[in-house]
């Protein structure tokens, strides 16, 4: 397929870097003329930060920039008989109404500049205004990975907020984690083996089952032995949360097993 | 090296099973006899309830048990030559100071009964009240896993909370995402690519430079948004959580790069 690019981000660039090995990408557009480039030499196409230049011969337009982005660049394209399709977790379909044909072409993961992404492992989620769009988008993600679903407005935007605890609110915690153990001089590479059982774990069964530590047994003397050291060390922040988890902690599996 | 186990829960198996592949275990204690069998008979060896039936011979003793467990071993074990050890995270070694010869035997992990773990890979902490002790534990630690620290008793205190965010707290969020999930009528498995890339990212960079979504970007009309959808679902709770970590990550980053 003939595909546009619009944006440079993290996530234009993983799309860009997977697409380009079965479709042909005909330009990257971005504000940013530099960033455009950039990203256009990696796959040896053309670059423009001019809406005008951005061909009429696409079978799909990508708009893989920020969320706040998406209705400028929406108001500022023309009418365009290819199919256009946004990236974003928390944008509805709708967005996209000015198009005849256009849709949602969702990747779900966390992506990095600098960290290569074997996409053929990430869930696409997909959403058509019709059912030649759908199709058509779905072709396209059929191409880059064996995991495809199809998802509406409202379960994408909740899916976006799930991401939010289970990717951006962990990896803050693993920021708290690394903040404390550099306190105690001892390196971060020790949590590694935890993190990742942790998130194995999950994969074999439910985080209901899989929890461990002091708040699932309500063991009060060593949580409260951890929150003096916190506030010892002047941390009432961390204090604080770890105070309200560990009840919210307690009082789930309370719930979940009154005999406990 | 002739080895007692006194417990039979989560950390007392793993460590049995991997202990008994080069040592030999004499006896398996619980004050649950039941229990103690099980263990014992995994590794065809000897049970009791008993702590008069255990035996004064053996090289290391391993206290096992839960951390409000520990004083009441220790009171009822009798004057031993063999080193005894405890394996806790929040326990110091002076709680073990009736004997001679004791120290600490941390494993840093979390343990489930149903899931295997390659204990080769599992950082092992040890501490000791002499030269001799501390070397003999280096010894038994060898014997099971390649990564061996060496970590005082505050240390090891500090390294128990960061745990508990690092896993305990992670946990609890991906339960909070599957959660999220089900009332979507989207499967969990969704989010597994996610959490296993959040865990890898923070193998090659700080997780402070691997954060991305709403709050790092402050991003507040989707912030909004996904508070809007958890309140309209009367999980207030759920987005107190939300506002309240996003709020702290907005800030860290500000704090981060004044120029954000």
């Amino acid at each position: 397929m003939k595909i546009v690019i619009l944006g440079s981000g993290n996530v234009a660039t993983h799309l860009t870097l997977a697409l380009s090995r079965q479709h042909n990408i005909l330009t990257v557009y971005s504000r940013n003329r530099d960033n455009a480039e950039q990203l256009a030499n990696k796959i040896k196409t053309k670059a423009t930060n001019s809406i005008k230049e951005i061909p009429a011969t696409a079978d799909i337009y990508i708009i893989a920039v920020n969320d706040d982005a998406i209705g400028t660049v929406v108001d500022d394209l023309p009418q365009l008989n290819g199919i256009v399709a946004h990236t974003a977790g928390s944008i509805p379909i709708e967005a996209l109404n000015k198009f005849s044909n256009h849709g949602v072409f969702y990747p779900f993961q966390t992506f990095s500049k600098d960290k290569d992404i074997d996409l053929s492992n990430v869930p696409i989620l997909i959403e058509g205004n019709n059912a030649e769009t759908f199709q058509k988008l779905n072709d396209l993600a059929v191409s880059v990975t064996n995991k495809i679903y199809n998802v509406n407005s409202a379960q994408r935007l909740t899916l976006h907020i799930s991401a939010v605890f289970a990717c951006n609110f962990v990896n803050y915690f693993y920021h708290i984690a690394e903040t404390l153990l550099k306190e105690a001089d001892l390196p971060f590479e020790l949590l590694l083996p935890l993190i990742d059982e942790t998130a194995q774990k999950v994969h074999i069964t439910s985080p209901l089952n899989a929890q461990t530590g002091p708040a699932i047994r309500n063991d009060r003397n060593t949580i409260q032995k951890h929150l003096k050291v916190l506030q010892n060390a002047g941390a009432n922040d961390l204090a604080d949360i770890y105070s309200k988890h560990s009840k919210e902690i307690s009082e789930l599996y309370r719930h979940d097993n009154p005999t406990k």
